[in-house]
């Protein structure tokens, strides 16, 4: 099969062919399917992929721990998928999911809590739905 | 500075400090400002990250040219950003855009038109949201 042919298959085609990056992995966005607020960005490698479609719920890869993950499976907040999504080169994952209470370790709803800014001093972040719904510290000191 | 307080700063502090990969880019996640829909999920190194943020306009890093370019520069598909985003370990960013057309090379509003559907006869795609805004061989040919 030709390069173009074969481009033509994983972008028009109807087969699952996940593209996993050097490390195994794809990028995984999810979004609240209700305001479609962005939570987080995070990867999935084959097995979180196949748990995910298998069982509803995200499950992801932690390049930091190099271990599967069940989201939620320590915080208890956890996703449970209404719709997923592959894009046209089939290396990122879309999905839209009810999040129970907060996506973000450190307890905010959405990890994308601060705002980028151009300013005079040049460029600075900040707050914007920065309310934490838990205390980390709590969370993950058990 | 141990690490932990490194971390606190990143996670907790107003600094832009992004964090670029072993190939010097962060993932960039576009959505609909008003729809909330995610158009593309791509990459930016830090001059695409200075430039969007000089220009307001979206510029990224295109992995397989090895490139800086600006979305819509061939296409006219233009993104004005109307916020910037940057999540809890600040490797990835946020986009709240404004999309001229269509954000897929393939002539579709969104990279994301195709739904991961488990079957019977195993894991399938299905067109969702899927139709052609232009002609990408009109469009690239020139």
């Amino acid at each position: 099969m030709s390069a173009s042919a074969d481009i033509n298959d994983i972008e028009e085609g109807l087969a699952f062919r996940p593209k996993f990056d050097s490390s195994g992995l794809v990028t995984c966005v999810a979004t609240d399917a209700g305001s479609g607020e962005v939570l987080m960005v995070a990867h999935m490698n084959d097995e979180a992929l196949r748990k995910t479609i298998a069982t509803g719920e995200a499950w992801y890869f932690s390049r930091s721990r190099s271990a599967l993950w069940r989201k939620g499976e320590t915080s208890g907040q956890t996703q449970r998928v209404l719709e997923m999504r592959l894009d046209c080169d089939q290396d990122a994952v879309w999905l839209r999911v009810e999040q129970t209470g907060a996506a973000c370790h450190t307890g905010r709803r959405s990890c994308f809590y601060r705002r980028v800014e151009a300013g005079e001093g040049g460029t600075q972040l900040s707050f914007a739905d920065a309310d934490r719904l838990f205390d980390p510290k709590q969370v993950y000191s058990k």
